[in-house]
């Protein structure tokens, strides 16, 4: 025999499988609303492992992040209290799109992360490969692990990352391993199949580690972090710390020329490898193959901490066999001499058809079975705290028999990231982008207390302290709109004289100070000699209260779209409608919403296949309904 | 295809294959001495872990902690820099038997090790699995990496630790498996088999890592550090570090009990694991079965880190299965509540028989390729990293075309232990033991420094810094003792009172302060009061002098039998020397003789199956030898 024999190990009320960015936001929302929680991870070294690149944010990323915070999560906070540089990306246009990214010091990360899961009330973190998920009825009943241990449960979580039948590929070398050199796991994805799940095969990759002192910083642009760093939890008033440059180099033709004689050795090219990668994180050679036009491509060199010689080589990621990858590093500028420290490798892995879920995350076929990020076709941690905290939020809620936590579409990027996985599925690692969002000018990263805080306090995540401080950045930002508006300044030599400074035409009669920020070319601070009863408001609060004089007009006109878009989210649809019955929708529509289950007209209008014709015979259909329903109650 | 294609990679002075205590020691020492050195490990995570107790010294131990640090190792050092908690054992017993022991920052000490590693002068950290060495005419010419790279060498050396062909087991259960989660190294054991070398398997076992919140500590005796830290270092001034406590309790009856009824499950009993482990760091199961009578054993439990919840389990190592190890754990006092961060496993793994190796721990079949550490069947860090910086000196010394640096069982603790592994081989993994060494008085951690440092410094490993600090102790240690020698105290009334009043009788005549210090009743600090001119020396120096003038005439006694050792020492044997041609020894002692090739008659009188007659025939056929050299150097 070469099988643990299996043994009953204890209950808890939820348990959580995988402790990388989804599943310790998962954990942490479980067992702080007050449910007794079990976190397994198949190593304790490496709880919230930033298994590629060493930072936390970025373009749309760093919305969701801002987002989790609001809620109550931990990556904000962690990322906050370890970070060794920050940067505010994407200043130079609207504040819909400026994107908080920080560079991580990867050990304390994960260290910061384990010790905030090692002391939280109601949550053990456990050492554990989950071998089998128990089913019972169609409900979810318990786990089985690797050493025998046998754990019953009310709900489960899994969030496994890239572990499922992990394939890691170099060149023509391939094998089975996780992420960064771990174990695989083999048998839950095979269980998973055997519960009736759709798995897809994606792949992600990750470049080079290199050496501090083997690359020649002067040929590349020093990339500092900001001045003022501006946090990324709401709960951080300030961070004070010496911040790390990084370094912008870039590949040339003859990288490209070298990457184009040797594609046949990448087993993407050769056919070794026919998993689906991220379209927006692609590979070196997906990026030379793609755009072929391009004469270069940048490349960032990131320390992956504060004192490792180790730095990551952002947008080289590479399937090329090592002695590829080496030659191609060594023709980018400053990389001559380089000497890498660990390798470039792709891993392939297992996930679900995220289609196959609800908008809770939670399975539609196997009741308090939830899921959560990368295992839902992600790509990227911020995705996976996103789907982490929201799966956390909704176990608990279910435990309760509350109504889920569902976030629309207007009310924040884990909305849109939600709705797109489960209504539309994706083909490929779905990674966030501020595009993604219709509604990008109220889902900004400044206000996602004001929008999100009062619901995770509602569910009891959000701490007490947190609503307090939104409630007062709320009282202090209305308080500041109303005073702006009542301040005149009055057309006085001395005043227009300062205008005119600030290279702004004169007044020529009282003008409230909230019409003169509407000028394009002044701003809120710009104006503080001539307003001299100003309250002393941070710095988040006094862009808050910019950006809603400067983009009034827009805001209003973007609430009146979600007003309209509301409409048809609140036109339910019961997940057991028989769409058989329902005459006109074609033949793809009724397949499509037989499977989705949308649960709004909302949702079914962005089923790919389902068509406007098909929307309107729905809602001609559910007025009938509610007619009759209306009739059969009159008659009662 | 599914391997990766061959490719020139560069060449290096000497490559050292892992990155644990001894391959760390050794590639620092090779690139310290000027080589150009490459250190390849399967993870860059696993640098220096310290897979099993979070501690670095203890009884034996300490020594050896001590001699690498004399010679110019970094072992000490490291500790040194992060250590937890600090005690010095054994201080009820003489000074031969002190040894000193500290508690680690497990993570601490892998990252300050690698940050070590990565800022040396002529050392490449890189993560690579070695799956070939390559050998050309009977000398070691590469080796291969399992992603294609050729690396030229002109010496390798082997410091895999228990990764080869390693594999996990834990009751019923077993996989392969490398330590702490980690792939096991397969190819190059098979290469190693292929080169020849005769394997072992042996086995080691970890107990489980637990909660610190989940124990009651009030039912445990606390175990502080020592008020005052004495570092291993010889470079290391002082010590502050705020001290966290251990803590001891004892297995009972009701535990011994449950082992037995289980004994059956685990897997050295049930026959599934034939490997042997380490006899003086046994299994709970063993301790029980072995020592049948007693009634309890120690358990400590030692934080394996300063922020983490983790806490490791000394004395209760295990390969019964998991529920077992619960049930039985609960039973300790202070454990009734015990949770589980990590299971207890054992790891068996391939190793060499050490007598396939020259002293200077150089194959005796394979020029240049050199072996240290656990792959040549020890255990514990510390014999590790003592086996490493002598491998990497001798490297060294070997590319120099110079004579190998060879401590003799007379000169270090070192010296035994390579001693009894070239010469006797070892059945199960050996460790370090004080009662190993003949010569223990001398042997003390104290002098450690003025043992070796001066050998170290001549090699070119031990820094000017280091040897200049050797100079001034010596000097100040014989200053000292010749002034004690010269101070008379004279038998004044004052004097003899103070004498009384420490417990020891009145002199009647003038009495050196040397003289007094070797009353058994009185110490070196204790006298300060009769002696105004006394310098200020610090505490290892006072140690010093205290324990030459205690103990000189055992110290005597036992130089006399370290002379007589030595006079068989200095007999030299030659590596081609043909036993076939001696008449008269048994057949035995030809048959090890010519598998050990001792290098001198003292070495061959320690090979078990040589006996004093056999080595008089030994002398006898020397002396033969000798004058017929004589007389044909007469004839010329």
């Amino acid at each position: 025999m070469n099988k643990a024999i299996e043994y009953h190990a204890g209950k808890y009320d939820v348990i959580v499988i995988g402790a990388g960015h989804a599943g310790c936001e998962a954990a942490l929302a479980c067992s702080r609303m007050g449910k007794n929680t079990l976190i397994l991870t198949m190593s304790l070294d490496a709880v919230a492992l930033l298994a590629c690149n060493p930072a936390i944010g970025g373009t749309g990323k760093g919305h969701l992040v801002k987002e989790v915070d609001a809620l109550g999560g931990e990556m904000g906070m962690n990322i906050d209290n370890i970070l060794i540089q920050s940067r505010m990306l994407n200043t130079s246009k609207g504040p819909a799109v400026h994107s908080l990214r920080a560079q991580a010091d990867k050990v304390d990360y994960q260290l910061k992360m384990k010790q905030v899961l090692e002391n939280e009330k109601n949550l053990d973190l456990k050492q554990g490969e989950v071998v089998e998920i128990f089913v019972e009825d169609g409900k979810v009943t318990g786990i089985l692990t690797k050493t025998g241990a046998r754990y019953d449960a009310d709900a489960v979580i899994v969030s496994t990352g890239t572990y499922l039948k992990g394939r890691i590929f170099i060149g023509e070398l391939n094998y089975e391993g996780g992420p960064n050199g771990l174990f695989p796991a083999n048998e839950l994805s095979e269980c998973l199949k055997k519960l009736g799940f759709r798995m897809r095969r994606f792949k992600t990759g990750t470049p080079a580690r290199i050496h501090r002192n083997s690359i020649d910083t002067s040929k590349m642009e020093a990339q500092p972090g900001d001045d003022e760093i501006i946090p990324f939890s709401f709960l951080t008033d300030k961070i004070d710390v010496e911040q790390v440059s990084c370094y912008l180099t870039y590949t040339n033709i003859e990288t490209h020329k070298l990457i184009m004689e040797n594609l046949g050795r990448s087993p993407m090219y050769s056919g070794q490898m026919e998993s689906v990668g991220p379209r927006y994180c692609p590979s070196i050679e997906d990026k030379v193959v793609r755009f072929s036009d391009k004469n270069r491509h940048q490349v960032f060199i990131e320390p992956e901490g504060r004192n490792t010689a180790e730095m990551y080589v952002q947008g080289m990621s590479t399937t090329l066999p090592e002695d590829v990858l080496l030659k191609m590093m060594k023709t980018v500028d400053g990389l001559e001499d380089v000497e890498i420290m660990r390798g470039a490798y792709a891993i392939e892995y297992d996930c679900i058809d995220p289609t196959q879920l609800k908008r809770s995350l939670e399975s539609m076929d196997i009741e308090n079975l939830f899921f959560a990020g990368q295992i839902n076709g992600t790509s990227g941690y911020e995705e996976a705290a996103a789907q982490g905290i929201i799966a956390g939020i909704n176990t608990v809620l279910k435990l309760r028999g509350e109504e889920p936590l569902i976030l629309d579409r207007s009310e924040a990027y884990i909305g849109v990231l939600i709705d797109d996985l489960v209504t539309k599925g994706t083909n490929e690692p779905y990674r966030m982008m501020t595009s993604r969002s219709e509604y990008r000018l109220t889902l900004r990263q400044d206000n996602a207390d004001l929008r999100l805080t009062e619901k995770g306090y509602r569910v009891g995540l959000a701490t007490e302290e947190r609503y307090k401080r939104l409630l007062k950045k709320k009282d202090e930002v209305e308080k500041e709109l109303n005073r702006l508006k009542e301040r005149k300044i009055t057309p006085t030599k001395e005043n227009n004289e300062l205008l005119e400074s600030l290279g702004t035409s004169a007044l020529k009669t009282p003008t409230s100070l909230y019409d003169l920020i509407r000028r394009p070319e002044l701003s809120y601070d710009q104006l503080s000699k001539l307003d001299q009863d100003r309250p002393d408001l941070n710095k988040e609060s006094r862009m808050q209260v910019e950006t809603q004089i400067k983009y009034e007009g827009y805001i209003e006109k973007q609430l009146r779209q979600i007003e309209q878009f509301r409409k048809l989210e609140s036109k339910k649809l019961s997940s057991d409608m028989n769409y058989e019955d329902i005459k006109g929708l074609r033949l793809e529509a009724r397949q499509k919403l037989k499977e989705i289950k949308p649960e709004s007209v909302g949702q079914a209008s962005r089923i790919s296949g389902v068509s406007p014709a098909d929307i309107n015979v729905l809602l001609i259909y559910l007025e009938q309904q509610r007619r009759m329903g209306n009739r059969s109650e009159n008659n009662e």
